[in-house]
């Protein structure tokens, strides 16, 4: 191919960045990537059908990135749908491979700012012409139905990571290249220095991915890192390496054509039980680490990693208060929705449902505690009735330990709603099953025991509080002990609406107020939603703002006389 | 005093503000605080002989601050100018005091990002009007000399607080107050949403002070996260209790006008070797924390602090590589006065002079290594000659410690220049001494250990090294290592003067080339100039950068249907 220039490059997407920095202040909707699977096809884009093939022809496959220093290959995943995708990865010899790594960072940095965001965004275009393809990927390594899979690791996906090169570009251009400096001396003559100011990188930036939305969740801190200088080793989980080891071997096809060294973009794939993360996360050369996954070890990043910058997002226990709504109907369809999405595998669906064991008003008259959550077992179970269209929005379990607390489930209270497995016509062997309601109530503190630990998965709870005001009580305390990424509230009332906020500001966490409609608490959208405020438990950072870029490089000035 | 009203603020600050939120893009000369004590006096300004009066009058009183849970008064600081301050301060009960600090928070944060940098800039104008006192003040704290202590503890302070409150502004508002989100549907109504973002404190800041520059190193943190809406605990030196205890009650008062808790702010004094900072720094409540100090609790901060956000500055082992100039007399004139500037007290003071074994190449002719540091010593002596010059410039010794190791400084090799004792005329139990310069040699492991210490104070060592290039090396090897505040280097050869920018660019380190008129490598000008880089051991962040601030605060978002 064609050696890509800075002006090309410049020329192709500086007008894209532009109004990615514009919709960043303005935070309204927009989007360069299409949420339609029809959008695609046209130019270097993908069919839907050129897609599949592209992904089944990765399958059985060893995936050569042309790496440096890699000593083995590593077996790959096996999909939530049952079927081995037989592709092999390379394994690092970190010895080699890290150093390998820093050859090319002085080039990066020289690059500047604007052409390292081009390239970033080129590197974007490329896997959005693929998306069809990173579709199939997602799907299965992460569990996600088909079209989640499209659109979450796709378009969302492509949107997290071009506003993560937006707030990088922002961060280092605030400072410019050069300042002439002339301080007055009253009647002497004035002083006078020439100054440059240069972004410069930390180092190797370490991704550490997730099982479930490897691309959304990694492409932020991927693109930031190398928007700001750093070179990135991207660590997948063991389960979910296709999306990312075909995201980074793109991103080292376009930085060798842009002239770069294609080592800034590695991977490192890890045998089973070998744990590459602990050990990466504390060498010297590692600076950034950007971690999804478990509340157990984003802690012990946190404490052990100091030699590198973190950000994680850990666990939480998401939280939603219906005291009171105006259109029931639409409150319990958009819950329904937010329970079933990908089985509940999002680090943003509600878990905790806090509802006044009095009963609520609504529109439909008032309903008791048991009406509530019986009708809102019904509208799951209405929701997800059809087969296909379950499978459609609930995906597939991602992995034993899901599964293993749907059965427990049952045991920690009373069954609203029982789950039950779902026949996938395409793949038998998926593990397929819809969500599980337990209620449970939150005077015993047996139960309290139960909901303010994070289940993961496809359960719930309907929680009986003795009013709002408990609720508000129980939903800060909730935040602050254990986090949330996010909290819902249904109310009519606007003193519980004030108090549900109240909480929210000083816990710190985000608010989703009488959802009715088609925008769902556990969604959200790049540019304009910020996901998780890094100010309680659950994460300490968010995707994304000024911090989650600032850190990632420093300025050295260079000063002389003038 | 009358109320202060918000609109009062914004018309009397706001285009400051905006002044300061515009150098800090230029990166021009800009200051609205007058260097030369002559300019105050006007209005509320006090006038030399007043601010003097005003500092008389502190002596040996109780500084009563108001503040709730104080449980007992402790002794305050000995001047390094050998007298007696005899102010007592309060000391907290801080199970009662931390409480009562986030009594006023909600209010702060409700008062919004513009109102809360009017009243952190209404602070800094009652301190500026009070400068004439603040510099007797931080002169029988610090131990510098009146002119620099009015200086540096002064307006320079008063500018790095402006420049924090500048960066807590622009950060806070890159997020708009409210959005509106519409995202089109194809054929269906658009989705739509409207959206709130507040930012929110972490909670209590901890500002811990030092004895060298308590204004100057202590207002960009205090001032960045109250302007971030967090409230500020401050912790001063017990060495230099006044010039903070002083800013906390202007800061008091301010806010008590303006409507607000006073308790935002307060004073945290110790007792002797109480070590109040080690207990404070765990507590929950502290959420963020500036430090600047020795390595040892600066390292420990990092490791320990787990809850807070730490910024920290510690020690480094700053570095000019001295190669060849085309303005020898200048090149010694600049280097004499920055390592006799309070007596090498700050934490940019140049250690370790690199010279070549085999001499430099000068607009003089050709000079030996001997020669260049006889003719450094030389200019160090003509310099400070004059005992009124030389205590105008020197200041006292701030501490023992520093004494301690002037008087081992001889021992470590060949002295060059050595120190001598200084008479005040004013105070005769001052401890001014001039600065001592020792020979060492590279080559030899036994000085290698000696000169990649710290030796913070009047010491430096002119070290023999064997080419230029080795310098550099040792340069990098010692920023990385060990931590630089500042590199300085002196060469008319552009390629030498590119590896060592690319060092420093590699090592982060902030470089000054050339300087041999006015400006020196250990001053920096705030708006324009970074102190530190924030990217190696010396310090872990930089005043002041958006890095600096946006940690201090997070976003919460609140989203409804349209």
């Amino acid at each position: 191919m064609a050696a890509l220039t800075a002006h090309e490059l410049i020329a192709r997407h500086r007008p894209t960045l532009d109004q990615a920095l514009k919709t960043i202040r303005t935070r309204a909707y927009w989007s360069p990537h299409p949420e339609h699977p029809k959008a695609y096809g046209e130019g270097d884009s993908l069919t839907a059908e050129e897609g599949k093939a592209a992904f089944e022809a990765l399958l059985n496959t060893q995936l050569d990135l042309g790496q440096p220093g890699t000593d083995t290959w590593v077996d790959g995943e096996k999909s939530p749908y049952g079927i081995d995708l037989g592709v092999t990865y390379p394994h690092p010899d970190i010895d080699v491979l890290l150093p390998a790594m820093r050859t090319g960072m002085r080039a990066w940095r020289e690059a500047g700012a604007e052409v390292r965001a081009m390239v970033c965004l080129e590197i974007l275009a490329r896997i959005s012409a693929r998306t069809h393809e990173f579709a199939h990927a997602v799907m299965h390594t992460s569990g996600q139905a088909f079209m989640m899979a499209f659109q979450a690791g796709g378009p969302h996906a492509q949107d997290r990571g071009m506003e993560a090169v937006a707030y990088a570009y922002a961060e280092q251009v605030r400072t410019p290249d050069a300042a002439e400096w002339t301080k007055p001396q009253g009647k002497r003559d004035p002083l006078a220095l020439r100054k440059s100011f240069t972004p410069v990188a930390r180092g190797i930036s370490l991704l550490i991915g997730c099982n479930t939305f490897p691309t959304w969740n990694g492409y932020p801190g991927l693109f930031a890192s190398l928007a700001t200088g750093n070179a990135v080793l991207v660590k997948p989980h063991p389960g979910a390496v296709l999306p990312l080891a075909r995201t980074v071997q793109i991103a080292r096809d376009v930085l060798a054509e842009a002239g770069f060294d294609p080592n800034l973009v590695a991977l490192a794939a890890e045998s089973p039980g070998e744990g590459i993360a602990r050990t990466l996360a504390v060498r010297p050369e590692i600076k950034i680490i950007d971690y999804t996954g478990s509340t157990a070890f984003g802690d012990w990043l946190e404490t052990h990693a100091h030699q590198a910058q973190v950000h994680t997002e850990k666990a939480g226990v998401n939280t939603v208060l219906v005291e009171s709504t105006d259109d029931y109907r639409g409150m319990l369809a958009n819950l329904a929705f937010s329970l079933s999405l990908y089985s509940g595998q999002m680090c943003t669906t509600p878990q905790n449902l806090l509802i006044p064991r009095a009963g609520i008003t609504t529109d439909a008259g008032p309903k008791t505690f048991d009406e509530v959550v019986a009708d809102l077992a019904a509208a799951v179970d209405g929701l997800l009735g059809d087969d296909s269209r379950a499978n459609a929005l609930l995906g597939a379990l991602v992995n034993p330990d899901v599964k293993a607390r749907l059965k427990a489930a049952p045991d920690l209270g009373t069954v609203a709603l029982a789950s039950r497995k779902i026949a996938h016509p395409e793949f038998p062997d998926a593990t397929v099953h819809t969500p599980v309601i337990v209620k449970l109530d939150a005077a015993k503190p047996d139960d309290e025991s139960v909901f303010l630990h994070e289940w993961f998965g496809p359960v719930s709870f309907a929680i009986a509080v003795d009013s709002a005001a408990a609720a508000v009580e129980l939903l800060r305390r909730t935040v602050r002990e254990h986090g949330a990424m996010t909290v819902g509230a249904y109310s009519t009332s606007q003193e519980v609406m004030e108090a549900v906020e109240e909480a929210c500001l000083e816990e710190c966490a985000q608010l989703s107020l009488n959802l009715t409609g088609g925008v769902y608490v556990n969604q959200t959208a790049a540019f304009s939603d910020f996901h998780g405020s890094g100010g309680n438990p659950s994460a300490n950072s968010t995707l994304c703002d000024g911090a989650f870029v600032a850190g990632r490089f420093r300025v050295v000035e260079v000063r002389r006389e003038a």
